[in-house]
């Protein structure tokens, strides 16, 4: 890359497992309209939640070295599995400034929560991982954390069963136990679960607080920018293509699915072989 | 590969997205006992039911290149998915034989229904890819074939709710409207499939025939070893392994899974990097 003003111009990479973290995009969006995205998708490999951690650090450390090609100036791993198992391992190994999803979710359960109890919903392996607790308690020690995998609400939100009495009866059997343990927070482990918010929030009721951490990072993101002179300054001519979307399977799906979701309709998708990086 | 002898005494290779082709090796182990196994299960990258025929073609062609590096006689892809999307192509590429489960699956369906009106379940991609009708009609062009995905009865099995109640209602909302067309046979069209038999058959009753692909395909596989003279006349003496077991993730998972479908308890399960075959 060239001078700190190209730098500072230079796109945000945004990388999950499929789609769900285009609900990460999207917070980027909302509060940082200055900043170009490249966001990768890893639909060929999708899911991440059951898979174990060193091949998480694998297919983590392919999409790095891919958005490196793109000439990204900073990487949001915008799935909670791989903040989880890989961003440790990953942030040692590159140099380029690396954030993700759990350490953000967990500074704000924290700093929410009343009566220190905190549940957390993901995947198997985001929730075997314990990342969440570890996080919470470097925060505050007396915090009580109870976990909750939750492996059916990923499948349930592709088959588009968001207000389904099927779901709800899902998620009640999964809930039911975090609820007894009196929480006043959950956190929203799986860049998915936010689809499924109001459904959960009729289970939980108004009184336990429903943290989403994709917002949390959105603020992670433009702090870390400022602190490194990196924010983009903006300009006033239209930018070609500001944001730009990556798969490694599917390219067609993938953009439905993320016209759903996004504020605007995207227009190409490309495709890649991400094996090759 | 050596002599002829040498060669009939050679494994054959199964593969799999992950577990569920074990319901396959099971029926082989069973049927042919003198045959011995080097089974794949592509862990990492399950499940293949929602991505696209280009990425399964490409996935399966690493399959068997590494399966060729274990000297294997002959192939059954274990996977509707992959046979329904890839076996035209790499049975064209690779100088072995190579059946699926999805031709014997669409024979027998054929042969069975009296009242020529055949459904049939299985993930997205195998229902999109339209193969069990194309092949039924190769048998008689006269049967109407019902076809129905089920996306979520693989992440339902994988969970382990295979009698319960939410199971059943999904089950009921997928099944009911190929029972609203008079159906007398249903093929169970994913291998994890018959891992719900017994909830089917409470749903669809005692008068629709249920088709297990993967009976059908052992018999398939000694009518091919017979007649290319590739059966393994077998040995007194004790063979050192004559099942072996490969994943691309999560090795130990796996061997759990798989103790629990086979007759007997597998002791070792090795991990390799499918991606660099």
């Amino acid at each position: 890359m060239g001078t700190e003003q190209e730098i500072s111009r230079a796109p945000i990479g945004v990388f999950d497992s499929g789609v769900g973290g285009l609900t990460v995009a999207r917070e980027i969006m909302r509060n940082l309209p200055n900043e170009h995205i490249v966001y990768f998708g890893d639909t060929a490999r999708v899911p991440y939640g059951s898979k174990s951690k060193d091949t998480i650090i694998r297919f983590s450390r392919q999409i790095i070295r891919f958005l490196q090609t793109q000439e990204v100036k900073a990487i949001v791993i915008a799935c909670n599995t791989a903040s989880a198992l890989a961003l440790d391992e990953v942030e040692k190994e590159f140099d380029i400034p690396i954030i993700g999803v759990v350490k953000p979710g967990a500074r704000v359960a924290a700093a929410a929560t009343k009566n220190r109890r905190i549940g957390v919903i993901g995947t198997e392996s985001t929730i075997n991982s314990h990342m969440y607790p570890r996080l919470i308690h470097e925060q505050d020690p007396d915090i009580t954390v109870f976990e909750k995998p939750c492996p059916l609400f990923v499948p349930l939100v592709e088959e588009g069963w968001l207000k389904d009495s099927v779901t709800e009866e899902v998620a009640k059997r999964y809930l039911d136990e975090l609820l007894a343990q009196d929480i006043d927070s959950l956190i929203l482990g799986c860049t998915h679960y936010p689809l499924l918010r109001s459904l959960i929030r009729g289970i939980v009721g108004e009184q336990v607080n429903l943290v989403n951490p994709a917002y949390e990072t959105a603020k992670e993101l433009e702090l870390l920018l400022k602190e490194k002179h990196l924010e983009n300054p903006g300009t006033k001519a239209p930018v070609n293509e500001p944001y730009r979307f990556f798969v490694s399977d599917a390219a067609n799906k993938f953009k439905n699915f993320a016209n759903s979701i996004l504020p605007y309709d995207i227009e190409t998708t490309r495709k890649i072989h991400i094996e090759e990086y």
